[in-house]
């Protein structure tokens, strides 16, 4: 008999590259030396002794560090799901190509590079409510252009998204991956007033009522319901594994479009932190399946990676601390009693 | 009638410059003209606003930022409040001195400069459970050094302390400040145990009830129950008032050092952000008394302004974008239908 296709994955997951538990030690070995009580750098030691793991690296390091975009169009739109016309999309992936956009100054202010990557903006995803999203090829293609965009020997690297309406495909991912109703899910995006939230958590009600049973598999979750631009972060995440390189993820989209490999494998998504927790309703809730840390908490709401790239000064912090801290026996000073 | 030392300073602290609402109102303007939803860059946005109306500036500027620490020794280290000797203290500013600390990595990493300034280690306080921390006169010598060591012109200042024994300083002056038990502000410190912890708060209890009446003029408590680097604090806070520099406090005792400030003027730390929440325990309730914003929460519970240094940061962030972003006009972009 074949394996499922939710099998398939899962055993390869497995034979992806796993986190480097000696480096990890090297690191808290080293972090209980330096001139500060054991662990009150907080999430700055547990971001170095993470980066340390996934990189496989004694001594982690921030040299490379991306931010990478992919930016999608969703037949959904259609329905009125966004205050913003569809055409935005676009226009914004040429604003983050003229350098217009925040992320680009985010980066900018934090010394990453910055690219984005336009999936086939003239064509729309199919309306989720009545078809799935995608057809199977054009997922693949999605998956593949995502991996492809990884750089192997990047440092870190951060995702996030551009698609107007894909809000409403993210919402339409957590529901049927992790349940609840679209009430749960659906959150102002862009800026919708309540009775378009109401109209969003009804048509994701309607997507996964329509789509039935196939949602048990979690990849056909990402097929059916996503966008290309969540398909290609799906593959960036695991280029990512394959290639050692920690990911931090974005908002609710960019947390939603990963979310379908913790359905896989419970480890699937260790190699990921989120960099900062949206404004956009569903995302606490979303975390909270995914269990992974948060680094920042600033009611932001913007996607584009903004709040992943924010995260790298957090980073880049505590791997300053660590490498460049004096310890104890170095600066002559007592230890606790 | 003379007027009370609260009514004076209260007077005083009127006739500091405000804020410039011309410039906020300017911010304003330009944020809801940048390609991005209105409000969803959350707390960089507010970060801009605040630091436009304390810069006394429509383009607020981070060119030059400044991290302060302050350093005193404390006479109730004497009853075992802290499970490092209080020699650390002097250790520490030698460490900060050349660099080996966590805030001076810190600091380069958001290219800020740092200075450190000792205030008389060699004679603590007073044990404050037996008698006032500090005369009149040293408690003035050490605002005033806090206030000298502010530079006029400095963009954004960033404070901080080192003082082995000082949170349970802080949780004093909060208690006497805010009300509560001394349990309700003692924590851990730099690690103490259960034990070391309930010890912390029968100390705060008792020296409250040691000064009784004087503490009803937050001036006093701060005299009675700081340090001399708390004193300092107060003092810079008053300075970058005066000289119309925006400041983020650090942590607890920062926090606490401070807040006299608004027990005086309810407006009085309008000047101020909180870098980071601590994890110290007492922190999050004096916010709550403070009412003001927080940038991070790292479960850092280091001091020596550590957070406040990181959260420029973020702050430079906002700035960058602020200035930097295309308007929805400039970048052709559709806005909301």
């Amino acid at each position: 008999m074949m394996p499922s296709q939710a099998d398939f994955l899962r055993d390869l997951l497995r034979k992806l590259p796993g986190p480097d538990l000696d480096a990890a030690g090297a690191v808290m070995r080293r972090q209980a030396q330096l001139t500060k009580p054991p662990g009150s750098l907080g999430l700055l030691e547990e971001g170095v002794e993470w980066l340390a793991r996934w990189q496989r690296r004694d001594m982690p390091r921030l040299d490379q560090v991306d931010v990478l975009v992919f930016a999608g169009n969703h037949g959904v739109t259609a329905l009125g799901v966004s205050p913003y016309p569809a055409s935005v999309t676009e226009q914004m992936v040429l604003n983050f190509q003229r350098r217009g956009a925040a992320v680009n100054q985010i980066a900018q202010s934090v010394g990453a590079s910055f690219s984005v990557v336009p999936l086939q903006l003239e064509r729309p995803t199919a309306d989720f409510t009545e078809a799935p999203a995608m057809t199977p090829f054009e997922f693949r293609a999605a998956l593949q252009a995502g991996y492809d965009a990884v750089v192997p020997g990047t440092d870190l690297l951060c995702l996030g998204e551009m698609g107007i309406g894909n809000t409403t495909a993210a919402a339409a991912i957590s529901r049927a991956l992790f349940g609840g109703s679209g009430a749960d899910w659906a959150g102002r995006g862009t800026g919708l007033d309540a009775a378009g939230v109401s109209h969003k958590a009804e048509i994701v009600e309607r997507a996964v009522a329509f789509h039935g049973e196939a949602l048990h598999d979690p990849w056909e979750v990402a097929r059916r319901l996503g966008g290309r631009e969540t398909a290609a972060i799906l593959g960036a995440v695991l280029a990512a594994r394959r290639h050692s390189i920690p990911v931090l993820l974005d908002g609710f989209v960019c947390s939603a479009a990963a979310a379908p490999l913790i359905r896989l494998l419970a480890e699937g998504l260790d190699h990921v932190m989120i960099g900062h927790v949206s404004a956009e309703a569903g995302h606490r809730r979303l975390i909270a399946e995914l269990h992974r840390p948060v680094l920042l908490a600033l009611d932001m709401r913007l996607g584009e990676a903004s709040g992943a790239a924010l995260a790298v000064s957090i980073l880049r912090a505590g791997v300053a601390c660590h490498a460049g801290m004096a310890t104890f026996a170095e600066a002559a000073v007592d230890n606790r009693g």
